[in-house]
């Protein structure tokens, strides 16, 4: 449920207006040097009102490690590290407690747990992805160590699509707020989410995955493919709708003898000519980057007024108030990076016992 | 791993040209009739050989039930079923023992392991999700005591694409042989794919499944939310690139006013006016239709001469040969509903400790 | 590693002279009222400091929980309840910081983890049991409310044994400091450990834990065993040498014919007239109280020189320092009694998957 | 339930007279030497009608493996071992399809499941215990590779205790058909198993495990410690009834001055003078010998008029019939040996993931 991984492992914890927020990582190997500049680093990527286009809700998003890490390096055993909730302004939130927002959780926790943490969504806030991007901020750093690379941006917002990951320079990603490494998209995706900021609505959009020198032979065929993991890891993102990776849905319309990825040798090492597979073949990484594409839906809290019904099943509208995001894909893209993390990092571990 | 499932666990193995496959089925609930015509009838429906568009592959899967089973009825311990390989054509495979097929496992398998049986592509072959059907009927069987309904069908093959499920009659699925209930679409895609098999070529599809009479509350927040755990499923099986359910990769570029599902009251029931969410919010099911696109890449397998490398990294010529599928899709329909049957299964078991 | 359970899971974290040490539990049922006062009131009983015959260290062990819990209740979200560490004396520690304390895990966790986090024992000391009396605390309240009661009483300290618990009155296991409900003996041990301490030195004792009103049908053959469980549990305890259930090592020398237990009915109800199995047959509950004892080792810190290596491998005298326990059973009793309650828990909730 | 391990994962199936049982080993590492011989030589060893003094029922216990395994060598898919069932004497049990054996399971998977397979205890059999011997079997070469033996012996039985395993040449434990190297107290122990076998009775006997050269570093804390998995997978082996490993029961009653093993250092290595931690500290391995006793309790089936209760609770009378083992512990050693290989398997392949 609230935990993930099978070697490298992360049990998250939190609701948006309790006391706090968290994660315990366990698994992680003993003797790796915790960065927290780096930690922080990626919680401020995510954290909200960073820039015009997302919330302007305040949370510092300062962390405590509690646990595991003793002389700058983790020991081998868990790793607590806990965010306390600073802006928890309760009352915005009474006027949902008998209400169902359209398109949100309230619904369904009620029908599956009997009652709700209601306040600012409880535990299917996206608040929660606070503690997902502290633990993939510590799996980074593990993976940093066999040099692969993650990095996601912003490709799609609304119908406005930037050039394929190959065509761009990522390292310009950050340049702009909202994360596209193509600029002259990003400025258009900028206005986009401004205008649709101001019609108090919100819009959907895409983010791409790349993960570079990924060590040849991670992912646990059959069910456990690396592609697998990765999809579920994504899935799990609140707003999420879909998942593709290498020629993904575009690929179906291909045929055997166009899609195919032709091998080849080069400096010693078997390389493919193209790369359709996306990294990955028989659901074992095969040294090619790993590419990938993550829909999110538009995001469901709107400053308008929604017809919906309230626990008893009556009538009633819900009304839209407090500080949401116009689009969520500039703060989605330090998630999906950590999400990746978290799925390498595992199989970089699970794949130590394949051989003798 | 090979494995599946938290309650309702599956456990498969088995290689294409080992003496055998199979799969156990740990915590089906004791008391379920098993009906094994219905079983025979799903692998049926996934075997080779039963149509034109198919391989012309022989095998019969013919399955038999070593445990778990007294009287007819499940009795709460293992159920092993095995299907014995009969067509098993080793020296059709000897020319690739050395050898990488491009965009098949062949290569990465031997990174992982250090040697693979390359017999018929041995545990990456699609054979291997037989024993995925077998277990998946079984799961059909327990979800139909609680009225649940799943159906998949062919959505798409090459640029061809059927009308939205919505509007169609999905009991038609099976009235041709490519599984479209879109009867003058499905007389196209069964054009298209032998027009393919003649160019000694194949092509990819699309697999789009849909589950009725869910009950509310199925799904386990925040990793293994209900689609994130559909999504692993079917990332899982073989030549699967993409998956997205309700609004999709189509859903990011609508507005939240647009996408958002109205709640209303029908009958004492909260219901959805649009079903953008795909039948699941914040992870759980709310009682909507499931629905779902799997992408299928075009099969590697091509009857073509394609440039390669051997396990030394020299250059060589594949060369096509055997009988493979020119579209995996038409008999993808079952893995894809067997798969879903699972994800729903264990959930529905999962539920059952939701509340005191 | 750090995680216990299969639906109701615990994973604990935290090092003894770290910030914090908690835990985070999952797959609580929703709607649990979470009785406040009684979790202190357990952590209580495992404190240091609480009488004479325990270490005289001072932790105050409040708790301070951090998600999962609404109005009083549990919401079905993780619990996460941390403990602070306060008594963090540090400097006590450093010389240790390079040598290895005989039978304690200094070796061990160097040898495995490559260093080690050695004030105070790090996450090999007794504080982390703690946490398993706080998560276990909130097992007991779920399993309250289907009328399982979870007792446990030091049976033995050294060489002295109380009677067996089936002629003890168990409502008086708190009447006296040992934790024995067997007053003439429970004077005796206390004079025994009293006399331990002042020759600076350690003494060993078992526990034993009765369980009544246990479900019939709690349990998951084959590995799973009830008293499989049990055991393992009790056996990741801290200085746990031994369990057994039922007969245990002693009905070995019995007949067939002497252990079996013979079942009749008493008012509808199937019983046995004699309790060998304690409670359990074929991994399955049948009803009957569980006993099982657990063996505790002397405590192996001494407040006494002892010859040892280095790190080097240099041969290097421990000499005792800080303030520890002359023995663990008395503080023991409430861990005892965690971990059960954990373990039935969890069958508890697996349980409801049994059958359709 | 049916599966046991993390990394070196099994899943057992099949009841003692359907039509076969097996398992599936999962995560056995590619490359290993598959010895078809010596995993037949272990079922030998455990098989019914080896000798005077055990069950005369025939079984040959042959085995086959439909998976995983490619010219001689595991290739690191699953592993599936089928064991087919010969001598079912079905009508043998048809006088227990109603009626609850004393201290037998009958009427616990009764209560848990609503029926059961009656048929020779089905899944409650002890015949399940051969599938956890040919995969111990495996677990066995594969520890082999890195020096660790196991042995085990019959230390008691009833009364008669053989000396420490310090002070026997565990070599000599095939010598005699009661599996205990101590010769003159292996003779009385036979004498006393075929006295009592007259008797129409059982009695109870003592298994020791002892595992040499295990690598220091094995064991996970603090749930998964080392002796905790050793005890869960020995307690789960049929009719038994307590675990203790190094000092144990007897443990309790020394001073800690006393049990504590003082360091030393011997040609580089970090040794200890004594073992009273029977090789594991903090439930990680320091690479002294780990030892263990499990106790066994007399067979429930009895050669003998039992009174007991049918289905509906009337008092009835159980015949004993069939063909049993007046004592369980010269056929257990082997499958002591199994469940500790399985568990130090998979510690070994754990802890490749402890360091960076």
């Amino acid at each position: 449920m609230n935990n993930y991984g099978t070697l490298f492992r992360i049990s998250t914890f939190g609701e948006s207006h309790g006391p706090a927020i968290g994660v315990v990582i366990d698994g992680c190997p003993a003797g790796l040097v915790i960065d927290e500049v780096f930690i922080q680093a990626e919680l401020d990527r995510r954290k909200p009102g960073q820039s015009k286009i997302t919330t302007q809700r305040k949370e510092d998003d300062t962390f405590k490690i509690l646990s595991g890490v003793f002389e700058g390096k983790s020991t081998g055993t868990p790793i607590c590290i806990v965010i306390e909730n600073q802006d928890q302004r309760s009352k915005d939130y009474s006027h949902i407690q008998n209400t169902y927002r359209p398109s949100h959780a309230d619904f369904t926790y009620d029908a599956k747990y009997g009652f709700r943490d209601y306040r600012g969504g409880g535990r299917s806030s996206a608040r929660e992805t606070a503690a997902r991007v502290a633990a993939g901020a510590i799996a980074k750093l593990l993976l940093k160590t066999v040099g692969v690379e993650i990095q996601a941006f912003v490709s799609q917002v609304g119908e406005l699509k930037a050039a394929h990951y190959t065509q761009l320079d990522l390292s310009k990603t950050e340049d702009n707020i909202v994360r596209c490494p193509d600029a002259s998209t990003a400025e258009k995706m900028i206005a986009l989410i401004d205008q649709v900021r101001l019609d108090r609505d919100t819009i959907g959009g895409v983010v791409t995955g790349v993960i570079k020198n990924t060590p040849v032979g991670l992912g646990e065929p059959v069910f456990d493919k690396l592609h697998a993991e990765l999809g579920k890891a994504m899935l799990s993102i609140n707003a999420v709708k879909g998942f593709e990776y290498g020629s993904g849905f575009e690929g179906v319309t291909l045929r055997g003898s166009q899609h195919n990825d032709e091998f080849y040798t080069e400096a010693g090492k078997i390389k493919t000519r193209t790369n359709h597979s996306g990294g990955v073949q028989g659901g074992i990484s095969n040294g090619e980057d790993i590419y990938f594409n993550v829909a999110f839906k538009p995001v469901a809290t709107i400053m308008q007024d929604q017809p919906s019904v309230d626990k008893d099943g009556n009538e009633t509208t819900v009304s839209g108030k407090g500080r949401h995001d116009p689009c969520v894909v500039p703060r989605a893209v330090p998630i999906v990076e950590a999400m990746a993390a978290l799925v390498l990092a595992d199989f970089y571990l699970r794949t130590r016992s394949s051989r003798l």
